[in-house]
């Protein structure tokens, strides 16, 4: 007998939409069929409804400690709470970050986040790890990483020299050929550090220290020419290379152009970028806005929708990295807020009022929530499809509900939402994970640390 | 009760290879589940075997006139011969042309032409039809073919002015613009005509009469300039416009370059110019590998397959028009001689025989000949797919089976092959088309008249 | 002792501005110093004034039948008037063309052509040749007139068959071949002919007649697509190919598309196209403001500017071919409308406003007036500088000098002016050509007769 | 009466070659003519010679002090020794560097290095400063030594760390926002440290000590980073950058690349990137050899040569910077042997050879060797060309000379010859330097101190 049938509802995927009903056992998909006449212990009648496979955030930050000058700072979400916003927003897997410390082994880091990550995630989970060196033990730990641990996707930063996260070109080199070696995805933060500090040492200078000229100081060039870099370093290494958090025209021109020499350059972008520009560092309260890289103007959102409609930005992540209030407000000089917003819970209905917008199609929408990041990260077709054997993460989003991106319907563990004005039309209505629904008439009704880590393995082709 | 059951195999589509089991109805596609305990008629274990969806060749001319000043010959396949072949190559959907006479309207013709192969079709077919004009009662009545004859595609020759089917840049400025107007897809054979004129005037003058000299005729620059036309005439109007039967590296540049300025400009290209080169042409029998355009060398060859590889060329059709040994070799001067080789039953085998050498995978195939098309010509997801509801239009392939393409192992109304020393790894053992196995072990096992024109609707928007 | 020197002017040349004394002596320069001691005959102080080699008009049609089904028109300027009018706008070479008639042998229609000009002309002209034919003896006609009549270039026309005069593009692809090898020139012309044939049924047959009309039946892209294919025979022959007359963005685009693959396209504009537009065609004598190309909107006047100044576009040429008033007026129907404008006297003032108002440097209009038109149709370094041995060809500019355009400051053979009430900063003051003065204070003051035909040759290679 | 006059020569520029004779008076050019017959000082016969406008090399290293972990070395040519070679070789100008020294101001370190070059310079000479900081400061100073002091040209390193040259990216995109705004222009060292540094301690760490290292530690991918960062860094100021000494077709392509977006990215390539390639790095002597950036290969030799030939590379400066062989050998560590090579004599000869060679044309020859340096440096129309009023700077060039260039043949105070085995066909016979004789049948017949600083000047705006 079934576990669970899902009738009546259109069907969603990259390649087309569907009218067939969808049967669940033991977490799986087992059965699509044009009727299911089998027992079922419940049945949902989605008619009216779109399902599509389950949300793939493949960059959130739980939990994660922020140094800045006035102390560090620990991102208000833990696994517990950030994975049920997420599963409230009708993500079904989530990829977090493993950062070492100075010193510590890659593996021994990897091992205390998936511990703790595993106790409280409500929905599944992977683990990207950041690369603070390029040393030969660190390449080496790579590979363990991958073959022993599941890990198939590694972080640089270009930026970030004080936090000791900086690599430097001839590092990015050496790490960059270990991927190609292994078939490892690199994640890439692209902003140059140097013309940052410049900036920013000449802003400061002057007593430009309140939060607005947070953006000042990363003006879009200061991500494209990184970008550029990368676009450079991918070519010349072979290896694939995903530049997370795109936030302007000008960046997404460097990922295109370097596309002309064959490149593997991949764009990720953000929630935030498609919703807010740089008007709001205008704002009293422009600190709960301050994020690097900063908001742009109106033409980088329009371009950044568009790139979407276009298939150039292959994925949308959250870069979940809430603060509270109190967090955001402590400090006066903007190089001393930390630097993040909420979002895991608000990618898809952001992109699903795109859809309603006309901006892009919910084939587009499905291809950079599930299938591209399932490809990308390695989950595919466990996740990111809906088909028997797969996993059973799916949503259910009702195209007509209206809602408002309000805090109090939002699910993060703060005080306010950088939304707050954001009315969408499309959201989800039920979340599906692994079989068992953990969201529901706008309540998350999951379970804690039910979300396994995934391993991850490398294909021996791509398609 | 289940009429058909395919327990065991491993499914490959576009996006990604999968382990399900296949229900199948009434013609359609029913279930596809982990596993399918319901009982069936017939139940076909594919063990070590792969399942991908029937093939559509959208380029097929059963039984049709081909006049050349020795005469007017007729393509030896007619739609019972034609589709059986096609049927034993993994063919489930064909999709042939209208050629309506000088004065004709294009509805009559279609309506003949729709008689004519419903009365002898094993598979399932469509129909292109073929423009000979631009005027106002040709443009009204794509229309007219579009809503109520559904028909979606139209085919245009820049070449072929003394058998009254070239256009010329004026018209297909007409046409294009209205095919943009409808939704409707353009197919285009491209050949610049005064060139084809000019080279062979020349050759003749010189007494270059044998069929050796067509192919000097018609260099990869007759084709090159007509496709950069097109793709002119494509960003100009704004229309989608197929290449059909593309031949040459030179060509396929010309079809990148407009890409870049965004038009949609799509290439078809056929099994015989990935298979054979111009060598041939110096053979005795060289007639019988005599087409339009002409073979290329090796480096174009490798050019194409690299082409699919990469996405750039998006179906592979036949280009089918056979002629009998008596036909090909009765005129001596390559002028009078009929254009066009055998194909339908040889794309998939060639294709597969292309996975096996680790040119492409077997996921660009299946997108190549099933999804592509199927988008392409707007039978979505009615075919072109595997997935409940869909029409039951699959093939099963043994990816170890060794072929030779000889005459005797293949299947059209036709005394030789032009594969005949062409060995393959990868074949295909059965065909099953809307539910009934038409093609097994070797033999056709189909029913005369049981192909159904399918009517075809062009999408309010695609994907 | 010399005849003439020139004193206390500011030279301009394409590498820049120079101080220094001319002494001509015989027709040429013989002296160029920082002072000139020598006696002279005749000494012109050029103090505030600016030298610049005498502009080279590569495109007049003098003296040329031009027929339309209302008959065949005489352009209104002969052979006397036209260059008269050249020399009193700073012109001390033209080229005009040779139009074989159907039939006649080339050599034959040349000698004919440069007799009558020989008799006529008060400046020195060279001649192009048109090609109307592709033929075995066209192709060895045109080494002969290289080689013994003096011609180095040859025109061509995509457009215009009814005249008979388009050769079609196996026809061009011959005769660009014979030009590479003979290391000639192609001016083209650059229309699609069935394009203009299709749109001009269309509005004849809606009964829009009007000369304002003649713009609809070519828009931008008749020009582009004739460009682009011209780019393409450019690069698969290797010849070098001047597009004439170019009049648009999208055209000038697609020249520069060509030369991404290296090809040599080369392009002229005319002084219409830099300073009148499409509005003109609403006036109710829009007939004079007839010719093919029609002229185009604001954007594309400012993008051929722009192409100047960016030194994409190689030279400006009149395409001089007036029409009087009668002539314009006497027909209705806007295909009856004798085609062509004058401007053989107005290049110069309209680049010299062109400096005035900031949008290219004097540099700049000396390299595409006389430093690149004498290198292209082989006249240099007789023609096209200021240099010791060179004839003595220059113009003397006030840079101060205003005037407007009316036609009783004009010297064309013309009852109006189609610049009636354009302004221009900057005008010739004298013309100096082969050492005579044959323009001064507003006056002609040359002789009928004293032009010599220029035989030119093709140098061995070219820097 | 005049000083001199030379006749019978061919008198090539860039523009195209011409027979005049050529009358100097007080060290400036003061008359071209056909012939003159006016009395002279000297009067020299250039019968079946060529003449040239005096070679500008914009690249030398004279008496630079260079530190390695060895110690400091001088370059062994100092002012007087290199200038002479300099004139040797063609060169009538040469422009050099001032270093800062840390602290030091601009200002100063100019005027010292403008004093100890005044007394011993042969030729006139222009000062390079470096700029090893971008303060408020700097940016000052870069204004005052352009206003005041004629520099009109700064240098920058991306490379160089532990030499204190060194700019970072922010530091870059505030000097060449400062160049822009003085219309200044940048030359850069492009090669990226930190790829650099990591390969040299891989090296290193493997004992890979000797000579031939230093060119594995920098492949062309280090030059083609940093190129392509200055081209970005070009396009965003607006400012104008001459990558100095490029050395690789892979650094090329990425100033070809950087104008695609209309940046003012030049090229300079040195006399050893066109000779040698790193086969030298397997000799004995190979230290000899060693130079940033090192010899790459046979292709890339090829492909600077083409760029020459299109006009893609707008100079070759020598970027003399000779040691001793005692200086070279001294050190067993490729990191401790400092770095340059001898070539401001080698320049007219080596590209005279190219042109013998066919090449690259004459004509081209003079427009990298002094038609180009001027216009880039401001020192045009006083020297770069042969014009009434420039500077009587010449070289009387023998095409059928033959030369090997052996240590014994040339003037640097050097004790052999990296191009020891190097035959040349075409060679300087005198060389005249404001109106003097300063080289003549393979002898030196200047003056010390002879040579002028050269106040430099940005023109309001350029051709």
């Amino acid at each position: 007998m079934l576990d669970l049938v899902i009738k009546n509802g259109e069907v969603v995927l990259p390649e087309g939409t569907f009218n067939f009903e969808i049967g669940i056992e033991d977490g799986l998909i087992t059965k699509l069929a044009s009727e299911i006449d089998e027992q079922a212990d419940r049945t949902i009648d989605a008619s009216g409804k779109i399902i599509i496979p389950g949300v793939i955030d493949g960059h959130t930050h739980f939990e994660m400690p922020y140094s800045t000058p006035a102390g560090t700072f620990l991102t208000s979400d833990d696994f517990l709470s950030g994975t049920t916003a997420a599963a409230c927003g009708g993500c079904t897997t989530i990829l977090d970050f493993v950062t070492p410390e100075p010193g510590q082994s890659l593996v021994e880091a990897f091992n205390m986040r998936k511990g703790v990550a595993s106790r409280k995630a409500v929905i599944d989970f992977g683990l990207h790890v950041i690369l603070n060196s390029a040393s030969e033990s660190t390449q080496q730990q790579m590979e363990t990483l991958q073959n022993d641990y599941g890990v198939t996707s590694f972080k640089i930063f270009t930026a970030y020299k004080k936090r000791g996260m900086m690599l430097n070109d001839g590092e990015l080199y050496g790490v960059l050929s270990k991927a190609k070696a292994l078939g490892a995805l690199i994640l890439a933060h692209c902003e140059n550090e140097d013309m940052i500090n410049s900036n920013t040492s000449k802003l400061l200078s002057e007593q430009k220290n309140d939060p607005q000229y947070h953006a000042l100081s990363r003006p879009d060039f200061v991500e494209a020419e990184a970008v550029q870099r990368m676009g450079f370093l991918s070519e010349l290494t072979g290896a694939s290379v995903l530049v997370v958090h795109l936030s302007s025209d000008r960046g997404l021109q460097m990922v295109l152009d370097s596309r002309l020499s064959g490149e593997r350059l991949y764009a990720e972008t953000c929630p935030h970028y498609l919703t807010l520009t740089n008007e709001v560092y205008q704002r009293k309260d422009a600190a709960i806005f301050l994020m690097s890289p900063p908001l742009k103007g109106k033409a980088d959102l329009e371009r950044l929708w568009k790139g979407i409609a276009l298939g150039e930005i292959s994925t949308v992540g959250s870069d979940h990295a809430c603060f509270t209030l109190e967090q955001k407000m402590k400090a006066k000089v903007f190089t001393e807020i930390p630097g993040g917003v909420q979002g895991t819970e608000n990618i898809l209905p952001i992109l699903l009022n795109g859809v309603t917008q006309g901006r892009i199609t919910l084939e587009q929408l499905v291809k950079v929530t599930s299938f591209n990041p399932a490809k990308l990260y390695n989950l595919y077709p466990r996740k990111g499809t809906i088909s028997p054997n797969s996993d059973a993460d799916l949503v259910i989003v009702d195209p007509k509900k209206k809602m408002k991106l309000e805090h109090k319907y939002l699910h993060s563990n703060l005080d306010y939402s950088i939304y707050e004005d954001v009315n969408v039309e499309g959201y989800p209505i039920a979340t599906i994970a692994r079989g068992m629904l953990v969201f529901q008439d706008g309540q998350f009704v999951g379970k804690e640390g039910r979300g396994n880590y995934i391993f991850r393995r490398v294909p021996r082709f791509s398609s």
